[in-house]
């Protein structure tokens, strides 16, 4: 009785430590810069115990992400973080199917690893497009580690059931990976802590007064990367039971770039991540992950939000992928949730955030 | 020979001094307060010869908005002016299907004439529910004159015939009667001068600082009424070569209300238009209408303003009716037509249009 005793306060105490860090899985396309800082912010955060990061293709294919995450973790000497190669193709959506809507209804803003020829203004050094199984010379070299056995999708149901109601995953990229996790284990949504999305556009800048990335939103604001490119996935996600989901909108961050001054100021620390970041940063982006992994980090540097109910418009056509949004009272309960909807962030707050966390 | 100069010249003198004024069709869902005011300020314009005013079904029924008109026109002794009973129901929309979308899809802000209960907070007197071929009493009592022989759309064919290239059309409402007259005569988009539309939100105010009258707006911004009730008959309009088309949004209005102070100006005149206004205007609409007739009336009240490229989204679903933007180069190229939107007025000169026009 004695020794069970002094074994149950053991046990609670090194489950105490453990509950006071934050469980995090991160969810990424985790393509260069852009894609990667948010995942060091997290990673860099003391108090956050990153489980994993789990891959899904969108702004790139997801093997190609998969390599560049392991990649930077090598770089870092950040190792012990398994990494799982998610959903390479979204569930209905395709390149061909895109693109037969593009020509019907009009060319679209942006589209990840399925674009052929970028813009010559993009300041992404992006290779030639090329399919899933071709994994392009990175200009940081490629990993000599590999990807942990296993999907994304089988990875997050196994650490919700070791952990159940404590882990937060930041998905950061379209919803492949959760959409497959609900549906092999229809009870995983039930044990996630709490589901933080990406995108959508709400209060869009005024429509002749964009920068270069406000004008896809400006032409149609609803679609958002995100969604549009695996619109079955998003729908299935916003009617799954997550106990909480809340859902930062590029709104957050229309006017938090990775400015040179930022990119500077990393630069001049000595740390890995420094020397990391300020080889892959891309100066001029707006921070739209690392805003979302700071509105986690730190939730009062929310300035606005409200609670909205969400739902994504599956139809083919024009729309095929836009946010829909509702009051209570309107929505068509077809197990539609409400959404924490975060329209801005302390801008000050948010780059101290950045910097600091990528500098040491 | 000498006295055929003489007629020419009696015939040009004639045609220029009719020349002089700006020949224009007002297609209007012609509903109390909101829906006559801008028809006001049209018929009262000096320089303005208005040809005849047609109506289409959507605030409210079209036979009922035709009756509204004709005793509007009666009691400010303006008989002298047509009246063309237009569509009573849209082209392939119907009240069954918007109610079996919105069960599918969530509830609609604002659904014209089929609407079956009215919010408590409205303001406008409302009958209860009913079909098209139901008048019920008005305030005003009914007209006692009756409407011109024939439809809206055989109007506008004739009166394009008659001036080709010197009509303007301001359609106030959706655009069923437009679509009808490109069908029965696929020349008719081409005689016309310009077409002046009326819809659509593009720089909403933020979600959660919003009216009554933004609500809707916010929760779906490219949903417009004048589209959404019709959307077939906004596509062939946007795909039909009027030589010019202008779009008033909503957005040109969100701080221009029907006023208090605006009406008491009104109703300090003794005109029999300001008696009219008086009896039937609501105090706090936004003047919707009325900025789009005060826009083309006075040009320069526009302080904002660029050209897009429009489509309308046909696919069945929660956008269908859903305004479609693009710049030139991302257009799908099945005939939609750039167009000028509008985006604000001067408020102060839109007032001062507002109440001295509809005062004399």
């Amino acid at each position: 009785m004695r020794y069970l005793s002094f074994l149950a306060l053991v046990l609670a105490i090194a489950n105490q430590a453990s509950a006071a860090k934050r469980k995090v899985i991160i969810d990424q396309d985790a393509f260069e810069g852009p894609g990667m800082q948010p995942i060091l912010m997290l990673l860099q955060s003391p108090d956050v115990e990153v489980l994993g990061i789990t891959t899904v293709s969108g702004d790139g294919w997801q093997p190609e992400e998969t390599a560049r995450t392991l990649r930077m973790l090598e770089m870092i000497d950040r190792t012990d973080i398994p990494v799982y190669g998610g959903a390479t193709y979204p569930l209905v959506n395709s390149k061909e199917l895109t693109e037969l809507r593009e020509k019907r209804y009009g060319k679209l803003g942006y589209k990840g690893a399925w674009t052929e020829t970028w813009p010559s203004t993009d300041e992404m050094s992006r290779a030639d497009y090329h399919g899933p199984d071709v994994i392009p010379p990175f200009a940081e070299g490629h990993p000599s580690i590999e990807a942990a056995e296993g999907t994304a999708a089988e990875f997050m149901i196994e650490q919700t059931k070791k952990y159940p109601g404590e882990v937060t995953i930041i998905a950061m990229g379209p919803m492949t990976n959760l959409a497959l996790a609900q549906r092999l284990d229809y009870k995983f949504a039930s044990r996630v802590k709490q589901l933080c999305l990406m995108g959508g556009t709400f209060n869009q800048p005024l429509f002749y007064n964009h920068g270069p990335f406000a004008l896809q939103r400006a032409y149609s604001p609803r679609m958002s990367f995100n969604y549009q490119w695996d619109p079955e996935a998003a729908h299935i996600v916003h009617t799954s039971p997550f106990p909480k989901i809340s859902l930062v909108t590029s709104d957050a961050s229309v006017d938090i770039f990775g400015t040179k001054e930022l990119l500077d100021k990393i630069a001049s620390s000595d740390s890995k991540v420094a020397a990391y970041v300020t080889e892959i940063a891309k100066v001029g982006f707006p921070l739209w992950d690392e805003v979302q992994a700071g509105a986690w980090l730190e939730p009062d540097i929310v300035t606005e939000s409200n609670t909205l109910w969400i739902g994504v418009d599956t139809n083919e056509g024009p729309n095929y992928g836009a946010i829909l949004t509702w009051p209570e009272e309107s929505a068509p309960g077809i197990g539609e949730r409400p959404v924490e909807v975060i329209y801005s962030v302390d801008q000050a707050r948010m780059e101290a955030m950045f910097t600091e966390l990528l500098s040491h």
